[in-house]
């Protein structure tokens, strides 16, 4: 099983693929750059979209559903945001389908063209802000605090399954409100939420920070980023909270009479993420043997292997797990005896682990005998022979420790990563060796271009809650003076 | 507030667009024929999907997600299914737009022409199938149990918001079978699924059959059927499950190996329900004062009013009200608090019936001085001044009450209307006011076709589990003989 996957030291990024596709998370579709999301990885995402649903709501948001099309004199109302998005749309332009005069099949019904075409959405400020156009009068319909789940479409050029591709699953939560200091909290909450999501649920260290105006969503005025570290030193970034100022209300025309009387236009939020993160959980913690699922978003927590000859210690085996599988469901957890005839347990073990299960139970007929049960951990491949006594409160235990032991380790991982950087000898030497480097910036979009340009480099954010460093200083490419030092990497 | 409503006797039509409107629900987007579902709307779909979503999982299936397009020359295969699909599509031609060269805006860029268009998927069978040929080799990978919950387009060219719009969000089933048995089982165990919910949860009593040829799926050997009937009288097709038999497994050339060694070709079978659901929630259930939302289906399950002259009334009720929403949620039930201080009461309260909450409490400083409250049902508007001394438990029954009264009101309705026709002039005479009627038919397409062209009225299913009447008898229309009554109505 895990000799059909490259290891990370061979080729990180045929292991990522290789993972993906072994571990039965994601396929390529036959359609350019959209992929089949399979029921083991879709089981994954159901368990973050629970996680992140019970925190929108308990942040007092509310779901709802906007159209997947968006006409195309809407989307070009905000300047910077259809520079932004016009060279990646899905465009529909007929809406019937003909038999071919000519011959077999079926082709577009020239008679059909539709009056304005219509963009699949790359995302839903603007059909939103239309419409919030009707929803907003007084400063009583404010805030408006709305998420929606969906599907969302831009035409990639160079796709990679969950990190890129042309269609992919998100969330997206657009606010409106009456003040700029409202929309601006909304905004860091909402990178909160992400920020805590990432740390408790995904077991991911990131860096909480702003981006800068170079790296900004199109058409806001501040977007906030969660950043995290890859096990090539590659920064991914995970989830984004953008403060939209008052430009798609401006755009859209969305005023409210204030409380004295007088007309205002909305302040805006919107914050999303993706599949993509999808990719981050398998790149963060996956090793040589499959995927590290953090306990908390594996699908299944704890697989039984029996282990037997005769049909009589079969039965008796599984009697004993199906005790203990009820046990352990009672707390919480989910539970896979795996019982096919026509596989060796040794195959099971691989398959298993390359699954990334947190917890293995093996049980044999000397198990049965003895009360006992070997208990194989799957982040430290470590195993132990137990007393089959409180097994249940021992699950429990080794549950949460895996799921901080990932996180740790992630952590140390990164913090051996992360270097201060003051020569830019040094940062073009060591920018391309999977290290964050923490530099002075002048804070000009004209040097960060040509670092970029330069090394490929870019500023992941201007860090606020990890790594931060307010100090004067130079910055590393210009000289000129720098107050603060930004994070920079090579990014996926 | 129901004042805004148009009565069910003047405008039943009306009526319905009225309620979805001014509850909340949903509105017309700017998108021709696309929908915005309001967050209150959205709510109760998300609760019917959970719900669902339990059951099918319950019954062995796993979700997944394929891509939302699908490639011109795929769609065309199976040739029913092109026939069926092909003049309601949106249809994808172009992946970019680019600034307009003559003036202002942006325009489709020439150069990004598809070398093949893609559609916007109306239904994902295609694609599926063409994917499950990669899955499937052996008896060993079958069976394949898949749902998944997706936005869908019919470019119709009439709509009606929930009932017809040219997106709609569903969920479609599609499972692979080794032999023709356990996929007609399949197709049985999810039509009886959706009935159970329909029943259930929805309050909705149903009629399961088998859909006459005509009315079949494009593609499908047997299309089963749940028919529910609205308050108007007319029949409207709540959810379908599909016998695929072969013909998409050929279309796509999906064989396995069976325990012998020969090849075989995999049968099929797909399901869905769509946010049509919604429609017929409320066109069953509401009434002049608006929603009239089952228990097991509502956001919102009771709502507290506050009534109070003084700030120290306020806070003694509100207090109160705490302490009862505190049990009553611990008991699983979801409870509001309306504490808005510019709205009076009696404008709460119609608010509250409009919006279906099937339970109201209200509370004044006599109610606290007495330890009582006044406890209103939606279904019924019979209020009653209760003690408060085991309030949540008359809740808790009060609740079932109100769920079982919804359906047993829509059960005597439905069975009130629907009548056996043994006359061609009585049957054109009664059609068109609201019946069902149960009438012979001689199986012939033709017949059924001419009865519709006549009348408008089709065949909504040959009954299985409701008056299912198998006896000898003639045709209505062409006096051949028959063997069983069917039902005939008119529908949405």
């Amino acid at each position: 099983m895990a000799d059909q996957i490259t290891k990370r030291s061979v080729n990180y990024s045929q292991w990522y693929n290789d993972l993906v596709v072994k571990a039965d998370l994601a396929e390529q579709s036959p359609v350019r750059g959209c992929m089949v999301i399979k029921p083991y990885g879709y089981a994954i995402w159901e368990k973050m979209q629970r996680i992140l649903d019970d925190k929108f709501k308990a942040t007092g948001h509310q779901n709802a559903y906007f159209p997947l099309f968006i006409p195309k004199s809407f989307f070009s109302r905000e300047a910077e945001h259809v520079a932004g998005f016009a060279k990646e749309c899905a465009v529909v332009t007929h809406h019937r389908l003909m038999n071919d005069p000519d011959g077999k099949g079926v082709v577009v019904d020239p008679e059909a063209k539709l009056e304005e075409e219509l963009v699949v959405r790359p995302t839903s400020e603007t059909i939103i802000w239309s419409t919030y156009k009707n929803w907003i009068t007084s400063w009583r319909d404010l805030p408006i605090l709305c998420n929606q789940w969906a599907n969302v479409v831009r035409w990639e050029m160079r796709t990679r399954l969950f990190l890129r591709t042309a269609e992919f699953l998100w969330q997206e939560g657009h606010t409106a409100h009456a003040t700029a200091e409202e929309a601006q909290e909304e905004k860091q909450r909402m990178v909160n939420v992400y920020a805590d999501f990432a740390r408790n649920s995904m077991a991911l260290p990131v860096i909480v920070g702003h981006k800068s105006p170079n790296e900004r969503f199109a058409g806001a005025l501040d977007t906030m980023t969660i950043e995290a570290m890859m096990q090539d030193g590659k920064a991914l970034q995970a989830g984004t909270s953008h403060f939209l100022g008052q430009n798609f209300a401006k755009s859209f025309d969305v005023t409210y009479t204030d409380k004295e009387g007088k007309q205002q236009y909305v302040w805006a939020t919107s914050w999303g993420v993706s599949t993509r993160l999808m990719g981050a959980l398998i790149m963060a913690h996956g090793d040589d043997n499959g995927l590290v699922l953090p306990p908390a978003l594996a699908p299944i927590q704890v697989v039984m292997v029996p282990i037997f000859r005769k049909p009589e210690e079969h039965d008796a085996i599984i009697a004993r797990m199906e005790e203990i599988k009820k046990n352990l469901e009672a707390n919480g957890h989910s539970v896979k005896i795996d019982d096919r005839d026509t596989l060796r347990p040794g195959f099971k073990f691989a398959e298993w682990e390359l699954k990334g299960v947190p917890v293995r139970l093996a049980m044999g007929p000397r198990d049965i005998e003895n009360g006992t049960v070997e208990v194989h951990r799957r982040d430290t491949l470590e195993k132990v022979t137990m007393n089959l006594d409180g097994i249940e409160e021992h699950i429990a235990g080794l549950l949460d420790d895996i799921q901080k032991n990932i996180y740790n380790k992630a952590l140390k991982f990164r913090d051996e990563n992360v270097e201060k950087c003051d020569s830019w000898e040094e940062f073009k030497e060591k920018i391309g060796t999977g290290k964050f480097l923490l530099c002075h910036w002048d804070g000009t979009a004209e040097t960060e271009q040509k670092i970029k340009d330069e090394t490929k480099a870019t500023i992941r954010c201007i860090p606020v809650d990890s790594y931060v460093c307010e100090e004067e200083g130079v910055d590393i490419y210009s000289g000129k003076p720098s107050k603060q030092r930004v994070v920079f990497a090579i990014s996926y």
